[in-house]
């Protein structure tokens, strides 16, 4: 019996996650694993330690929490905590507050599936006050275990996998690459649309009819336009009039608009300005306003405290058919609660320390810490990136990553032909080995053909970057030394 | 244009989703949530607040959490408490281990999406010593954001909504509603099949044999047997011999085993044991031991400790295809990763002090008082329930839900209809008008046509439960001779 064949054998999977484009980087991060555990085993390598920049997560590479928001949730989880003079007053009455809103006064208790009432309310008051008091309703926030989750909540309602209606998603390239996974995992289509390198990244309106266009072809009913701003992994903010624009043509084309917005507080270039889709909706006037379908994700994994950690993240509906609310509420409903703590973690960020309240000086300070070094980073990543002969590089006005185009030799790209690698991934594998440098390939995220792309993050200590520019100053000069 | 027609009507919203059942308990939740508001307003009611025991959540009713894990989650949040000498020695030393596993030594960092490493290592050698050495690979435990998101991950990969090939998934009736929504969320086909409430609630083999057989004529293809062990709402636990029946079932049908042994913990009647799918499949020699496939589940919104704010849950695949499982590491990666604070709370319980330890005493205590509670509540509860003509009870010995049935005069059963409601959902309505109680209908949770039970927690304290049951009591009285 013990030879026969499974139950469940690759047949048997469902087909659409069968189809699934697994991300390549994925070869990366094992080898990454491996040579941190080679250099615990004392072999030698021309660096001491691995730096994973191929995502987003600066606590990770050593930044640090906002002290504030650890405070209040230590005397959430302890609430012995709350008369302990190691605690500011302020973290305490916050805590006391917290537990008063949760459910039998333990951050242990379920939730209401769309997630803790007060924090909701939080959300819609900061999403008014964000979008200079455009209204905004605590039933159309829903709290998820994270953006990702948020993201899918509303393809899982939208997208159809059947036959000639299969849904139809416009995705920008390059792009964020979980959510194409999630459209893959229903079963959608996904109709790229590419991002202008040579305008500074720039959304262009005839590149979205032109990737509708060839949607026709396709027997597939497009439904969903997704868009990332600011961008991710472009780093480019997107001005009203480019806003505009976007949300004429959805109005023009019935489409569903989902907003990518979590690197909101992410802006740091010089006469940039983050807005809201839903803000440009509003002050298109009423005729708009009331009638294009718009969701908006926003996340506290982003931002300036980073905790990915916790996993929460929340959506923003507007004008979304009150029939199919009701759908929304229950696909949610199924996984029952998001996590506690990430939602009191946001409700702080909401609420921040007022002027006069004892952590308001450190609070501050820390948060002004944290946007600074990204700034600063990003100017130091431009000045070394533009230095290096064969990297081009449009400099970043937001979020948290570089994505350089690398000019690889084509021999470097054949080598990585013969070795079945995408030749960017060939790149980043030569970097890690020889640097310990582990940025990820612009492949995985999509990008024109012909071009090769790498992305690593740069909310890291600045000392660390510097390690990361200065490693892939020298290692690209020497590869394309040794390939041409 | 504000009248025109939405982008995303009900039409559009998809057919899987839409045809998903909603427990009619929305109602009795929202319902309860205007009363507790009438209250806050000073309306006057018979009773002073609103029990709510329709679900399985002992914090949200007053349990308490257990110290020690609260403990050593507020220093992993704000390291600063490291040094405090306000947390015991062993606290303070579990949390620095905790915080040196993390990337960057913080919690707000990702982790892998199957879960932080040390974890899974945690779970495999709890597995074992529960199993009695069985061994348990590491490789083979998944992480998730609760054990519902577990359950989801499988029937995600194995269960397909195209044509003639829908996945056929035997499920117990009554059952956990949550795995059931999940079902028709993937579109897949429910072949209910009953528990003998004349055998206390026992899994009859003929059963599962009578809704196989019924299958073939659905259009379906049976490949998933979900089983619940300890059961919930019915509180039974199953013998060696049945659990042998159901493996041999599952080998002979070829069908891939869930256990869902999430109350594995939470066992009191006398002569009673757990015993895990897993280890009675390894005694049953390699024969079964290499071939069957299986997955179980657990969860720490369970157990003693019933934290259930934290999401966090986990599954062990036994036997799975390994071309397979890279199916299931696409899938959750998707996600990103689960939750970190539900991951230590996990590792923490899963070691938890040792003789000698500072917290050992109160650890044990607190465990023991946890579980005491439950155990009395239970005696309570057969003692009330079995006095009350009307009421039949199979007496519960594990999980934390009692479900009586309720024999309902042939008048409200019509007064119900009448009203467009199951008979037990009016009864619930009713018991939560007069006395504050918030019970479910077990029409949510599946019953023998022709039946109505309700089902409520037991895992709360015990002056609440004596409230509920004698509330219970004379509502039925009152209610019989109302409608008899």
């Amino acid at each position: 019996m013990a030879a026969q064949r499974k139950t469940v054998t690759l047949l048997e999977v469902n087909s659409t996650i069968r189809n699934m484009k697994l991300p390549a980087k994925g070869v990366l991060v094992s080898r990454a694993a491996e040579i941190t555990q080679e250099l615990q085993q004392g072999v030698p390598k021309p660096f001491k330690a691995v730096i994973s920049v191929h995502f987003g997560d600066g606590h990770a590479m050593g930044m640090k929490p906002i002290t504030f928001i650890r405070q209040v949730m230590a005397a959430c989880f302890y609430p012995e905590l709350l008369d302990s003079e190691q605690l500011p007053d302020d973290v305490r009455s916050r805590a006391k507050i917290q537990l008063q809103k949760c459910d039998g006064g333990s951050i242990g208790s379920y939730c209401d599936s769309s997630g803790l009432l007060h924090v909701r309310q939080s959300v819609s008051r900061y999403i008014e006050r964000r979008d200079g008091g455009v209204p905004c309703d605590p039933g159309d926030i829903y709290i998820t275990g994270g953006a990702q989750r948020a993201l899918q909540l509303v393809l899982k309602m939208l997208v159809h996998s059947e036959g000639h209606s299969k849904t139809g998603v416009l995705v920008p390239v390059p792009s964020y690459i979980r959510f194409n996974n999630a459209v893959e995992e229903q079963g959608g289509v996904m109709l790229p649309y590419h991002l202008s390198e040579e305008q500074s990244w720039e959304l262009e309106i005839e590149e979205l009819q032109r990737a509708l266009r060839t949607a026709r072809g396709q027997k597939c009913s497009p439904r969903v336009l997704y868009v990332i701003n600011p961008g991710n992994p472009t780093g480019q903010v997107q001005s009203r009039k480019s806003i505009e624009e976007v949300i004429r043509f959805a109005a023009e084309e019935k489409l569903f608009l989902m907003a990518d917005e979590v690197y909101q507080d992410n802006v740091f270039g010089d006469d940039c300005e983050f807005l809201s889709y839903k803000k440009v909706l509003f002050e298109m006037g009423p005729e708009y306003f009331h009638s294009v379908e718009l969701t908006s994700f926003n996340s506290i994994s982003k931002g300036f405290a980073g905790e990915c950690g916790f996993r929460c993240g929340y959506l923003e509906f507007v004008n979304l058919d009150p029939q199919v609310r009701r759908y929304a509420q229950q696909v949610n409903s199924v996984e029952c609660c998001p996590p506690t703590p990430g939602q009191i973690i946001l409700d702080t960020l909401m609420n921040p320390p007022l002027p006069g309240e004892p952590s308001y000086p450190s609070f501050t300070a820390e948060r002004q810490a944290s946007l600074d070094t990204l700034a600063h980073n990003a100017r130091l990543a431009e000045r070394t990136l533009n230095s290096v002969p064969g990297i081009s590089y449009v400099p970043v006005q937001a979020a948290m990553y570089c994505f350089p185009r690398i000019h690889m030799p084509s021999r470097a790209v054949q080598r990585a032909q013969a070795q079945g690698l995408a030749p960017d991934l060939f790149y980043c594998l030569r970097l890690l080995e020889e640097t310990g440098v582990a940025a990820g390939p612009g492949s995985d995220l999509g990008q024109r053909e012909g071009t090769h792309h790498i992305r690593f993050c740069i909310l890291i200590p600045t000392e660390k970057l510097q390690v990361v520019l200065s490693s892939l100053k020298s290692f690209h000069l020497k590869f394309t030394q040794e390939f041409s």
